[in-house]
């Protein structure tokens, strides 16, 4: 048997270890952003009926196109946004990463550079690397909002491909302003090559308006979302952008054919005739995530504004500092997995279940309390 | 809006078609290797209760490592081929593309080379354009079987890095000798570069044993299956491969976090749970393949001999030729759809059920005859 070193894997791969938060069994998981709220039993029943009947003729290839799911999450972005979109402008895969994936092999690729405002979704770096696409992250400012004289600058001189805009961005809640995602993609455009990708995989637990309502004229911004967080629909991995037709007709000349399954394709249309359940939960969640930004700053420690279903939070009192990592370690000892996205001084914590995040509160008082004992 | 034309999309993109067989609403669809013979009514049953059971956490991310799924595919792979094999050295995705896809990433990419015996299947080439990898493909023999001296000779020559050898091959039905196999992986490796993925689709079809076999001694083997063809679950979209475990780790530094969907691993378990039903219909369909070979001999065509689940028929009379579009016409307009995989003078038909095979035999009868009648 051989083992990895003398496999000729690509030089970029060597020294690399999948991506992925650490999947830890404690009693309150709080660090994947999930949706703490799952399907009611009538949805469970209707993605049963349903996944049954697609089943009856799993032989026989999905339907490549996805067309009824895709109409199914345009009418759903229309009723939501008020903005009329159909199927030819939305397109759907295994998750919004499949969708990034797809993005990068179609605008990006070798020779050719995307843009990201960091700290970001990391798999903007991940899937740029594994599609030979070069990665330049520009930093936001120290409240993570986007400098946007500078941003325009970068435009100028770098002439990226691809730029995303997370917002409200990952791992840091801030959501975008429409003024600078609008001034970027005119700055973008301007040089003749790029595409802008807003990145609303949490758009629907902001009250700002979405970048869908920016599609009409702008031929070269795809707005990408989730069923994942609002949705709660995480474990069936459905993702889609939103984006000029033509757009949605050139991804198609890098997706995998029949890249959906049927049984995804019934389960998802399934979940969107629920969608009034679904979103029922965002509320709930949102309730949490403001509960979490007012408690934690009582605890003495910092918070980010968050229009998404996680708080950044950091300030932490000595002995901790900016050691995130031990602030990491000592809330897993009190049995509640938060993330270290690996940004000194900071921990993301997701909006869970009232239960949870009041395990996390107590938790974290505990920590700082003994931690402010320790140095007092 | 803007059309196709003014994107910035890659120019290795610009004036190429998706991939993909045309969908016609014809009565005999021959077209795409599927298998006829759909789930039974008790397998529906169980995927319906398993799909169930993973629905009520669909708010979570489904096991990002799949090992639940992989140990069944392993045991599986084992009990068909009695080489002992577990999850370690077994990978799954959604379909054997998604695969191919990740073994292009992970040991092809930019400044690399696959190498192909053409005729094959026609991903290959797509799949590593996709991901930046140099392809090229070597001619087989007039009779479709591989070349050996010839492939020893491009190995020393090309070097390349990948090397793909379909078994049985897609779309002519050859099987590829294990000495052939052996050989090629010999003379591969010893340029100290490349690795070798044997595509056994269809492997299931054929009565040679499978490079699976050929594992144990061999860690730059990759052997790559599929659920969609023997197991008839085209819908389902699962794809794997079994190879050295160290090959494994490398293609999870490239996979997408959370690729497969929890739906998915329980509906391909499910499947597996009922391995015997499935692969019931393995026996009628290769009937039905040996009565298409004999069927179009004596129609007058020829085939070529074939351990897939489909036969390559041609040697078409006057005034057809080599004018395989011309037949592929004749027989749709009798309601018979079958493809044209751009071969001059052959044609790709699925060995469906006993009624589809009656109806393409007799269409052929029909057009063949007619164009005697013409050319007489």
């Amino acid at each position: 048997m051989s083992d990895f070193a003398n496999l000729p894997v690509r030089d970029d791969l060597r020294g690399r270890s999948p991506y992925g938060a650490p999947q830890l069994d404690v009693p309150v998981r709080l660090n994947t952003n999930e949706n703490p709220h799952g399907p009611s039993p009538a949805l469970v029943a209707r993605i049963a009926t349903d996944v049954a009947a697609a089943a009856t003729a799993l032989n026989r290839y999905p339907d490549r196109d996805a067309i009824g799911l895709r109409s199914d999450l345009a009418d759903y972005l229309s009723s939501t946004t008020g903005v009329p979109l159909d199927y030819h402008q939305v397109w759907v895969a295994n998750g919004s990463n499949e969708v990034l994936q797809q993005i990068l092999q179609t605008f990006g690729g070798p020779g050719r550079r995307a843009l990201g405002f960091g700290p970001s979704y990391s798999m903007q770096e991940l899937i740029s690397r594994g599609t030979g696409t070069e990665f330049v992250e520009r930093p936001r400012r120290a409240d993570f909002t986007i400098d946007l004289p500078d941003a325009l600058r970068d435009m100028g001189a770098m002439e990226p491909d691809v730029v995303f805009i997370c917002s409200p961005n990952n791992p840091t809640g801030t959501a975008v302003d429409t003024r600078v995602i609008v001034d970027i993609y005119d700055a973008v455009v301007s040089t003749g090559r790029g595409i802008v990708v807003v990145d609303e995989a949490y758009a629907e637990f902001s009250n700002r308006p979405s970048a869908i309502e920016l599609l009409a004229d702008r031929p070269r911004l795809l707005v990408t979302r989730t069923m994942s967080k609002a949705f709660a629909f995480a474990g069936a991995r459905v993702g889609y952008v939103a984006a000029d037709a033509a757009v949605v007709d050139a991804l198609q000349l890098v997706r995998l054919p029949y890249h959906l399954s049927a049984i995804t394709q019934a389960a998802a249309r399934a979940a969107l005739a629920h969608v009034d359940e679904l979103l029922g939960s965002v509320d709930a969640v949102k309730e949490q995530r403001d509960r979490l930004a007012l408690e934690i700053v009582a605890l003495g420690a910092a918070v980010i504004d968050s229009d998404a279903n996680f708080i950044l939070f950091g300030g932490f009192p000595p002995p901790y500092g900016s050691d995130q990592e031990r602030v990491w370690k000592a809330l897993l000892e009190h049995g509640v997995l938060v993330r270290d996205v690996g940004l000194p001084g900071w921990l993301r914590v997701t909006a869970g279940t009232e239960d949870e995040v009041t395990a996390f509160l107590a938790a974290l008082a505990t920590v700082l309390g003994a931690a402010t004992e320790e140095s007092g």
